[in-house]
């Protein structure tokens, strides 16, 4: 479940309705900390919550652990490999998927962070790669090992660059004491001329000043347009030598909204009418990364405050239907957007105000905290936190499966 | 690293030894805690700790991350995929893998608790085997969803038996509200007239009582013979319709033991010098498991403490041996055995005396606390046991990968 079905659910339980939650996980994962695990500062199992465990709390709702294959508007049928799930009102918000753009060998050769399991996969190949390059001979195929080349300057890749480079010189230096960890490179390309570009100016300024004190080599107005297993082509023909290639340069739709058979935009998103309907289907609410609507001018970003704000509202709007209400158009509340970039360091645009540095990364620490589930969720994060702040230790420094890509 | 390896590497450290840590894993694991990672109770990374966390401060230590496939003797290097590494002693201690005795059908089907991996799968599978039974509407089927056969009567197979029995009755009864889990089945089947059979004669009652009373249907003198995705055959005919099988009733040495070329004990242990080296061969130890040695007419169990003193006998006996001081054979102090049956309740015999119910509950988290490695996982694994007390909750009941058995 993502961030705007579970607000949803929480809204319409008790008030005499049948919920019904579907989804292929059974828990709800907190996806903005999924580069946390990825770098091995918190376990997997601290950023996802069983959703049994919420839906205990609330009256008439039920958990239903399937993938769902279509929606059959006309028959009013959710379709999965369990069966067919007849509903009044249907709200979907099944979230995005990474879009390589028609790129092949990077879809083949990158990792991404969507999932759980993606998280610790690449957790495991990050700390691989440092083991092989212990062992390996070769300085030019040692130096690839140690490469890491990130693609996308928005939060994702910013984050993640942060967290790896800290991992790298904080951590694994200690670790790899027969490794010039030094030479280890972490390399963020972005096809804009700035990173974080839905931030103010001055704080994209900050985050490429910052990370770049922190020797992340950051290359503006770059693409990548080729990957193999041990190097990572630019538009412009330069080749890095690099083991390891993460792409967070595009999300779109998940497949389902294919079934839905309606007005796609940008990134496959499915347009909705104000009140985040499905054209033609006021029972059918689209929220959350799937759905596509503009306010003021500009289409409503994929992010996790817009799905949350308009889970609530689809909740709010499917009680006023039924009581024969009418209920205003959805509008989304922007409470600003933020992005840590290392230790005591953030960007943080919020109630009209610029934050960066040391005053940033707290406002950030206690939101992603708040906006966690689970209460011992929270202990267990914020013990990674402090013992990482207090001892430059990341517990998590585990290769738990030997699978690799 | 097991048990027994790591404290042989404590000794040697800072000795004036090139001391070379060689494992496919780059943790410890905590195998005694397997079974609580496998019933929701525990994530998988607090039963777990960085070699290299521990090499960082053992002076003169490096680690190699590979599979070692075998050892020559006579040249005095190990073989491992990455290549050969020579030396002048060797101290294996390889550990054991399950026996199934041969039963092939009982091996495609069953589960078991030795490696980290196999842990998250078995929950994964406990966890999805309820959520088929939601929806399954076979009554007979649904049934046999919910039971689970444990196959032996010593620790694990108790251990595992009693976290599972909670887990159902306590957390999962109110997480599946549509399922009657007072349905559910344990079915702990084992071969002799009596559970826990190196313990006091009292215990072994106390136990089978207590888990009786837990409900957990206790089958002695009983054997399995065969069995299928979902059913489980007995050697008296009897079939007992399960989806989940865990097996626990044997263990055989490491595979790595073939290469040895050393006269083989019951489950493929090799019989080692009373001072643990391999006949013929000064310079090689065998511990752990992996190693037959007979103390006062019986053999050594193969558990945790006999490897950890193994581990470092071993390690003081090559010092002996550099320093040219004779050094006595080994000896194992028995300090006790004990088990944890569920909440409140378990049994140890230690000091010469026997403890059940509550203190030996007691004595026996504190005593796992103590021996679990890294400080920051003592607390994670304390604050988990410490929630479950008291809200009779697990919070890691995910379903964190999709494969299954």
């Amino acid at each position: 479940m993502g961030f705007g079905g579970i607000r949803a659910a929480r809204v319409l339980a008790g008030k005499g309705f049948d919920v019904v939650l579907v989804d292929r996980n059974n828990y709800h994962l907190f996806q903005p900390l999924l580069y946390q695990v990825a770098t091995a500062g918190l376990e997997q199992e601290s950023i996802a919550h069983s959703v049994r465990a919420m839906a205990r709390s609330w009256p008439g709702t039920r958990f239903h652990l399937a993938e769902v294959n279509g929606v059959d508007l006309a028959a009013r049928e959710v379709r999965s490999a369990a069966g067919t799930i007849p509903y009044d009102y249907l709200v979907i918000g099944a979230g995005s998927v990474t879009n390589y753009f028609g790129l092949k060998s990077v879809e083949e050769h990158a990792f991404d962070l969507k999932e759980l399991a993606d998280a610790e996969t690449l957790r495991n190949h990050i700390l691989t790669a440092f083991e092989r390059a212990v062992v390996e001979p070769d300085p030019a195929r040692k130096r690839a090992l140690m490469t890491f080349v990130i693609v996308g300057g928005g939060p994702t890749g910013v984050e993640f660059a942060g967290a790896l480079i800290e991992l790298v010189h904080f951590v694994l230096a200690k670790d790899y004491p027969e490794l010039s960890t030094h030479a280890a490179r972490v390399v963020l390309v972005e096809a804009a001329d700035k990173l974080l570009a839905s931030m103010p100016e001055k704080l994209s300024v900050y985050t490429l000043k910052k990370l770049r004190s922190m020797s992340v080599e950051v290359l503006l107005n770059a693409r990548v347009v080729d990957a193999g297993p041990e190097r990572v082509a630019l538009h412009d023909g330069a080749v890095i030598p690099a083991h390891t290639l993460f792409w967070s340069a595009g999300v779109k739709a998940a497949t389902i909204a294919d079934s839905l058979d309606a007005t796609r935009a940008a990134g496959g998103r499915i347009a909705v009418e104000p009140d985040l309907t499905l054209p033609g289907h006021p029972e059918v609410f689209v929220i959350g990364d799937m759905s596509y609507l503009e306010q003021d001018g500009s289409a409503l970003p994929m992010t996790a405050p817009v799905a949350m704000q308009m889970g609530i509202y689809a909740g709010e709007a499917i009680l006023a239907k039924e009581r024969g209400i009418t209920f205003p158009s959805f509008r989304y509340r922007d409470k600003g957007s933020m992005a840590t970039i290392g230790r005591n360091a953030a960007v943080a645009s919020a109630f009209g105000m610029d934050f960066r540095g040391y005053p940033a990364w707290l406002i950030w620490l206690l939101l992603h905290l708040y906006y966690l589930i689970g209460f011992r969720n929270r202990i267990v994060v914020m013990l990674n936190w402090v013992w990482y702040y207090w001892f430059h230790e990341r517990q998590v420094r585990l290769i738990t499966r030997r699978e690799d890509k």
